[in-house]
């Protein structure tokens, strides 16, 4: 070609232009014929660590396929980094028990899973990370993923995926969106494959090394697990009025209010509580985050907030808004909640209504373990909400299943006391001392502020079973703050063969 | 709190956690006085480097006020990595003189800032990258951004960037969203603070460090430099037909045909007969890339093509094209035309028709240096889309101001030979030998195939000047190739006292 010099100054050595025939490779696109032939594509050895998201929920097909892929692989030793783990994960307990599994973190481990890690099946501890702490822990190279597994609803060859078309459409795709930053490997599985270029594309094609195609990457019908709507028991109710009473006598209901709550009946009846108080006083909200239900979607359309962050569709009919309203906007893990990136979305809540599996005399919230001290869930947003928002309210009964559900001291210590403000129940409300003007402020609307003693004297009174004693067997999970200290650990509770 | 154990198998040493009252901090948003304050937020040194994008072209103000900024703290050496550099930007001649700039880096450099550069403006060597080249640098770390400055249509405290809104909407932020994922520090200028959340967001928070309000980021006039329109003049509709029936010919023009023009006046015209050959034969093209215009909107909405994928917005109707249309999506530079994502949009493009300065026997394209030496552009995307379409055309005039432009050597090697499929003149087609089979077809469809020697011939015989000899001075730029080769030097022409 051309007369270069062999170096310049301030440039250094020149390496000349010599064009080779690899076109065609570029051209062929990532399409692999079998998550086997992914497998080995990433070149995923024992001890690996393998991600996974739940926006399709208790319908997710794909960690079932690919840890199967994996064990007939003969590998051993795999860490399992998911977002969450739903009952319909059951097959990785036959993983642990050939040792092809020896590692899980997640944010949330509901089910069959959750009940044999408590009961040792597994040598080392869980890492239970909240939705925040776990997208630092990847930004930060704690969290290191050889291969990220994507169900990608819709995907081209290139390796753009869409979270809104598809057969399997689940909406936006907050979690993997922040895996797919670090990963060593990105795999996306689908089981529709579209021309390119994929529309409208949630994660782009230079994220992806690899796409498969299999038959089905789950059941749609499971993204929406459990109710996704306001409760309508008049026990439910009442609180959920008694929670929306305590965000307009905060005096945060004004223009611009920023909202999230749970998808949990007595959730939705505060915030159809919140709408209605909204709309009585002209007031219109900028956003609701979080995941996101098609309650939410028709608090959008009716005016009552200007957008809607999701991280995760919670059911279709936020599916069906995500796909046809600019308004509704996904939002990445790290985005949503994480403590690493100089103000998450989470520090702009000005209030969240979050439950609880125990709540102690230290406002701290348990929502990790049920009474006797079985995994049933984690942190997921919970701590991070409540960190964030100017006004964390958690809403429960006094008792569930004959247990108190106020107790001396929590199972497992999930999110800090420090950061929750108010306890809304059906035998009154408490206010945490940190928020003295606050607990002025509901008195002065008439509301029945209580000590927590006091709440936790009726929950006991109320209770028909004692309060089981903490676990004390050795420590099967960890259960980390958003920064990656430790909020607590979880014993061991039974022995493996109980289960 | 909790009682925990000081370490763990498996997991390591415990940090218990303490909460911080540090919610305050998180809450404030990114928001900073001026760009002096987000200089000091940096903590920009002498010898920083520092990249700006071009979506506002030669309207852009965001450039010339942060070097301003730069300038009057006195700062020296800093290496400005844009991703192009148009007349707007004449002020950075007065930051060279100073000694404020001693290194440039871009992919396009034209107006008074190529012309000073080419008489030895600067002691080192300025580097021009493809786009493509450039986000591979960035991802490679071969150029080391220590402050990203975006100039953003729309801004939120938190960062959220949208190019969708505020009085100097651009449209897509393709550029950009290659510079955020690796540099040091992001700093959004803005003139539109719009309330939390920012929609449609097209740069997510967690990629913004701080956020500057200024009165304004420039001239949204100035976004469509130039015409975008197709040519209307009989010579420049012949070359764009002969062009268009070369694609027919090709055998390319079927469903699903990709396709990329840039925005002259024949590339336009060209487009304009392929969408009449596409609508006549009843084709549907999958998709139109690059820098999109009006004229691609059209051709989308007349059901041409099934979407655009578009880095960069090149006049208001592709703005308000992407402000509504799901079907109008961005792409970052990476995904754009970066060597390195293992299959890049340009990869998938069938046929791009490109412009030339020159272009010689060996089928090597110049779009760097005019006749003379004097640089007036950069690859831009040119050597990429060359490289990825399976039919690259360039379409030129045999001569221009009097200089043949099919020439014995290029004055400057741009795009190599070897990735260029046809040249096609208003004196005749001329095929690379590597695509005979190519030639057969043209000629079969009755097209005046010659060979390039002829074209030169002819080139030559029409040219009242003679081609100039190469430069021979010191060189005052290095041309690189997507991967970072290097295809050719730009060398001195006259001295700094003649500019």
């Amino acid at each position: 070609m051309q007369d270069l010099p062999a170096a310049l100054p301030g440039y250094g050595p020149l390496r000349a232009t010599r064009i080779r025939a690899a076109q065609t490779d570029r051209r062929r696109g990532k399409l692999l014929e079998s998550i086997r032939a992914a497998i080995e594509a990433c070149d995923l050895r024992d001890g690996a660590t393998v991600s996974f998201h739940h926006h399709l929920r208790d319908g997710d097909g794909v960690l079932n396929l690919v840890m199967a892929a994996l064990a007939q692989r003969g590998l051993k030793d795999l860490h399992v980094a998911a977002t969450s783990i739903f009952p319909v994960h059951a097959p990785l307990l036959e993983h642990i028990a050939s040792g092809t599994v020896s590692r899980i973190s997640a944010s949330f481990i509901s089910g069959p899973v959750g009940a044999a890690i408590s009961r040792g099946a597994l040598d080392l501890p869980v890492v239970l990370r909240t939705h925040g702490g776990r997208a630092r822990a990847i930004a930060h190279d704690e969290l290191k993923i050889d291969a990220a597994f994507v169900a990608a609803p819709a995907a081209d060859a290139l390796g753009n995926l869409s979270g809104r078309s598809g057969r399997t459409a689940c909406g936006t795709l907050g979690y993997p969106l922040t895996d797919v930053m670090s990963a060593e490997h990105v795999v996306a599985v689908t089981d529709t494959l579209v021309p390119f270029p994929a529309a409208a594309i949630d994660i782009p094609q230079d994220r992806v090394d690899h796409v498969v195609l299999v038959d089905s990457i789950g059941d749609p019908a499971g993204i929406a697990s459990g109710t996704t709507r306001p409760a309508e028991d008049p026990g439910s109710r009442a609180i959920g009025a008694q929670a929306a009473a305590v965000i307009a006598a905060s005096g945060l209901l004004k223009d611009g209010f920023a909202f999230q709550t749970g998808a949990g009946g007595i959730s939705l009846a505060t915030a159809a509580e919140v709408g209605r108080a909204m709309a009585a006083r002209g007031v219109t909200g900028s956003f609701c985050a979080g995941g996101i239900t098609g309650f939410h979607v028709e608090m959008l359309r009716a005016g009552l907030f200007r957008g809607l962050m999701d991280v995760q569709c919670f059911d279709l009919e936020a599916v069906r808004s995500y796909q046809s309203d600019p308004r509704h906007q996904a939002m990445s893990a790290a985005v949503y909640a994480g403590p690493h990136v100089g103000g998450a979305v989470v520090d702009r809540i000005d209030a969240v209504v979050l439950g609880a599996a125990e709540v102690d005399l230290g406002f701290n919230v348990n929502v990790t373990t049920r009474a006797g001290g079985e995994i049933i869930g984690g942190s997921g947003g919970h701590a991070d909400t409540a960190a964030g928002s100017r006004l964390a309210i958690i809403t429960t009964r006094l008792t569930a299943a004959g247990f108190a559900k106020i107790v001396p001291r929590v199972g497992t210590l999930t999110t800090p006391g420090e950061t929750v403000d108010v306890i809304v129940t059906d035998g009154g409300i408490a206010v945490n001392p940190r928020r003295e003007e606050l607990a002025g402020q509901l008195r002065a609307a008439g509301l029945p502020v209580v000590g927590i003693e006091d709440l936790a004297a009726r929950a006991a009174a109320a209770a028909s079973r004692p309060v089981p004693p903490r676990a004390e067997g050795r420590v099967v999970a960890v259960s980390e703050y958003r920064d990656g200290s430790v909020t607590d650990v979880v014993r061991q509770v039974g022995s493996p063969a109980h289960r």
